[in-house]
């Protein structure tokens, strides 16, 4: 179902009307209209496109999937691409939905590619500041920026605490803990691949409409954009910082993983040798030549002794080691 | 066989005429010509380069194997080098098929350096946007970009669905599987790099159609060119993003390496424990000294006991630790 | 406790006046007032934001934790948000403590959003140059980053310091050793992430200050603003060094451990060899067949010279080799 | 022996003459002179130092050996200073031998630091285009540049088909494999380094010459300079790529090799158990403890059968696991 | 002790005269003066401060250790700071001794940190140019940098040299080389970190003495500084080259590390199993059953025959594969 918005002089005034009263609405010059469309179908596209004059290439690009996130512009109207962002608290894990924008001097014009975009938490935005709300489409459009880049940032904000986990898994010891840090920093990296293909374009976005010229943004609405702009920079900032982390957490993972190997091997040495001794003695008294004391209590006596003393002198040469 | 299309007044009017012809139809100012050649001899870059005017460097550089994307400016006509890519899905290797292109004022003349690239893709592109073609050669060009730029997206695509395989092989078990990753990452890598030699230089050439200055491009047709170009970014953003994941699984999969190497470590030390102490034990009972037991009975008890118990203790031990 | 300053005509003739009185001490146009807030309550910023026309995007910033290192410029002040920065000498641990500011022509409120700022130092700071105070608010918010930035530089300093007792740990034996350098490499690489997102955009911050045309700085501190950038830029450079100082020693630290590795392995190899040799040698004479010497003195002494002989030989052999 | 060329109104008038003649030669102004020098004395750059009005720091760098690629601009002239490349393909080493150029309105003066270059290929090239010779000192400056960045591309190529090879032995098996696979792939990281530092600043070359304002090259010469410098980005682009190639060998060949380690290890585990086991069982048969079958047939019997079918199924199970 | 000089229209006219004679000689308008001070102290910082009217900032500057290189632009002078470089050519060890200058119309101004610096040779470099000494403190100046400039290329050159004894080493064989090679490359690529820090920012020094509008150097002058210039770029790009040949021995002892502990562990197997087998046979003839030959020769003779065989195959087995 569709979603509309009627504002007249800056004060929201209708709700929910049909998509079909637009026209009438926008008659009247001082009526700014909000419309949302979920994951509209061919029909959908036309209407709008007739109603609202739009471009077929910014329809198209409202229509196919995977797109960048961009502003286009075209003659009447500008085009939006971006994505809000959804991270799974336990894996780290990363998933996108997608959403479009058509901008035009006195109408926004939302479309959802799918329904896991918060629609609600975008209304109650623009809801809270409703003395801005006499600047029409830029503030909408503000609304709709600052709504997406603060999900950008808290995406961020989950995956760092994703990779704050990590790092407690670090040092742990156990045969889990390194299959963990493998998987999980695999999968981070991925994530973060992905959120910087979203996040890094937005800069460029939300910077081409602050470049003076564009009559989109009025001008006091300009600190407001910039206000997203610095968000945007410092979720770019914390995503690039974050690579930095996983990265070392992959690398001090292997440094941690040869070492484990090196402390292995130490053992391995000890306990073979501690082992391998007495058997050699055992092999010597198990000869069948007439060694001193062959067949004779003292033999058992030396022997036993000779086993004895060895292994426990090797067990603390290796335990001062720190090798067992 | 040479293929060639009249366009008139912004309609197909002719289709596969002889070559010879070309001269006379150009003689109608408002008749546009397209001109493909597959594979010409010198006698063919002759006639082209007489009848259009082509600068000699332009044609050698058609002749020419292994060009750099590029589009050269001459001065009655512009020079474009580009590369179809086709990505073998089995083992994601990367082959390209060479194509060049004169633009002047009134006719496209395409060359291919080989037969692999689709001409009748490109053909159909063009013919399912009838009403663009009142913008004569500028349309042409943009269809022939269109078409390059999407196959290359579609090579992006197939190498990163590549990579997703490469994925589900990561921490699976088996020799095979390591050296599948080893291979498959390696070759992996090549493609991308050869990716990036292709993609990467399409930004300049499509950015430098777009700047203010070049009649190239008619007004209207910018939004289709400022769409392609759009479409190059994602796919650079993507290629760039794809030699970041290429990266995370080459080095997760030295880490699965080592994790593996010190698996195998333990269990080696563990079953040589668990060997090496019953053959301590009968190196004991196989002295040729009179220990308790010795040639008796309770002898024999005594050393099967032992053996017996050590073993399981130290299974048991090995097991906790998971070791075994 | 907030703490309160007023200059006039370049001298400062009161201290820690209760804020109240602000306006009328602004009311002479000759005075310069600061203003320090330690977190304040919504109350204060209510307070501040009306008595100098502060915007509420920039109150907003000022409340809220985490922002970027910025200059935002409003229409009739600017915004500035910094971190001091302090690193624990013994671990390699960077901390940050937040801190905002707002500068208008003739006020600087500075906004503390925990107490770990050294107060006492800035306004030191402040009292050192007398000769300045004339300037008004360009002069105090020059202290400030005079201050903040020398901070950042003695932080990068005690960095470098961590990294150095970790450069002279590389080389030296021990299993704790490892251990040590691979925690601390890590905790210094993640507090040198933290390190340059704290610094990095302070040369954004003073340059912009700089730039022709802001009116902020009068014409005679710009070379101490100069002078502050080149300590920021210094601060940057030095960072990345140190990044690249913290991968050679992760790097060499592996190398360091693959060499152990090696080590380790020719020692097992050597020890097992010299161990071996003799229980293969009493497993020949403990055969239940006549070889030579069986049962009898002279087998006895065989066994025991190819025992001593062999191993010996084998000692030598390894020590030459430099295994054992 | 210098060489000497004379054109005059576009044509070559004289060859070889004797440098004594090139002010008489130079007295009409239509003529163009070309002077070789190979591996000049002081006294041939004093001699062309004042026949030519060169400047003292150009005349020193032609003399010095190891300059950068550069162009640098003198009031009255130009100096060039460039190298050509040569790589042995069967070990992919690079070698460089430097040349340094003046050019003045009216002369081009070659040095060659030594007589590597090849001085017969650059005259055939300036002979090729007859047609081109009446743009005079442009002319024989864009068969230069032609001449070394085809040199350039050449050297390419020859370290593309040396990785090639290098990718062919990367999973070989054998010891002679890896070891050449390390040798080889330093060689030629380190050739890459070299090539970089020659390839690279040529781009800067290059394009001082084009840009608008340089009266060095008159405009229809320009889409050959335009051609050059093609070959330039080109031969640069490549380089780049054979940097990431070469890295990916060097990163494959480590996880070989580790691949390597693990698949021995699992050797070495799986033999050990299979001789230690019937090790095991002949000590329990060798006791000295009246065992069921001690002294007697049955108790050989068993012993073979446990012996014969521990071994074989041993065997099996680390077959079936791929492990022997 | 100060030194000092006197220029009067383009000739050294006096050296070595008394600090306090100064200001009569820059009485006469003709007259340049250069000043040295090597580790002065304050008062001598006071004196010079008011003689030559230099700023507060400035003179801080030269007071303190750890500038960055830089070139500060004050009202009436400009403020030079630079390092001279050593290597100490066994270790590759970089050292440094900071310099300052002061670079007034009519004067130049050098402060020593330390005593390091090659004071004789910077006089020395000046004296080979009487020509250019009559532009006066532009001529010191460049005498000045290109002093310093020659000597980061040195610099540079002897770090060049102790990599390629690094890259001699790096193929030997034996334990201490790995550890040389360790130790060594870490100790290079600190150096070269130190290198970049000083050799980086000479760039923007240089470059910006050489920007149109600054009177500093007299217009003869500028392709002196270019030639300065384009050393400085030679040494950076040289830099650069460095860390990248520095990264490929690391990288390639890594991999020769890595293959030697894979050569050592098919040692281990191959020898273990030359021993273990005999073992395992004299095991068998040590069993207490009546195998076939028990307690005859005819068993002697077998076991014999069977422990030498098997070896001798073994043997041959690990020689063909080039395990032993």
């Amino acid at each position: 179902m569709a979603r509309t918005r009627l504002y007249r002089d800056g004060t929201l005034v209708l709700e929910d009307f049909p998509v079909a009263d637009i026209s009438d609405h926008l008659a009247d010059p001082s009526s700014v209209v909000w419309l949302d469309l979920c994951m509209p179908g061919p029909e959908d596209f036309a209407m709008v496109g007739e109603e609202f004059g739009l471009h077929e290439l910014a329809l198209e690009s409202a229509r196919n999937q995977g797109q960048r996130s961009k502003l286009d512009h075209y003659r009447t109207h500008e085009f939006l691409s971006a994505y809000a962002l959804f991270v799974d608290p336990r894996s780290g894990r990363l998933s996108t939905s997608e959403i479009a924008a058509f901008i035009t001097p006195r109408a926004l014009i939302t479309v959802r590619k799918d329904d896991r975009f918060d629609l609600e938490a975008l209304v109650a935005r623009w809801d809270e500041s409703p003395d801005l709300t006499r600047y029409g489409v830029g503030f909408l459009l503000y609304g709709l920026l600052d709504h997406l880049v603060d999900g950008h940032f808290e995406a961020v904000h989950a995956m760092d605490d994703s990779i704050e986990q990590l790092e407690d898994l670090l040092f742990q010891e156990g045969r889990r803990q390194i299959h963990a840090v493998q998987r999980r920093s695999f999968v981070l990296r991925k994530s973060l691949v992905g959120l910087r293909r979203v996040v890094l374009p937005m800069r460029e976005v939300v910077n081409s409409l602050m470049r003076p010229g564009t009559h989109l943004v009025p001008e006091p609405l300009l600190p407001y954009f910039q206000d997203v702009y610095d968000q945007v920079l410092r979720a770019t900032e914390w995503t690039e910082s974050l690579r930095d982390l996983v990265t070392s957490v992959m690398e001090t993972n292997l440094s941690v993983q040869a070492n484990r190997m090196n402390l292995i091997m130490k053992k391995v040495t000890s306990w073979a040798a501690i082992i391998a001794v007495p058997t050699a003695i055992t092999g010597f008294y198990g000869q069948n030549v007439p060694y001193p004391g062959f067949g004779k209590e003292p033999g058992f006596i030396a022997s036993s002794a000779v086993i004895a003393v060895s292994s426990v002198l090797l067990y603390l040469a290796f335990k001062r080691k720190d090798w067992v």
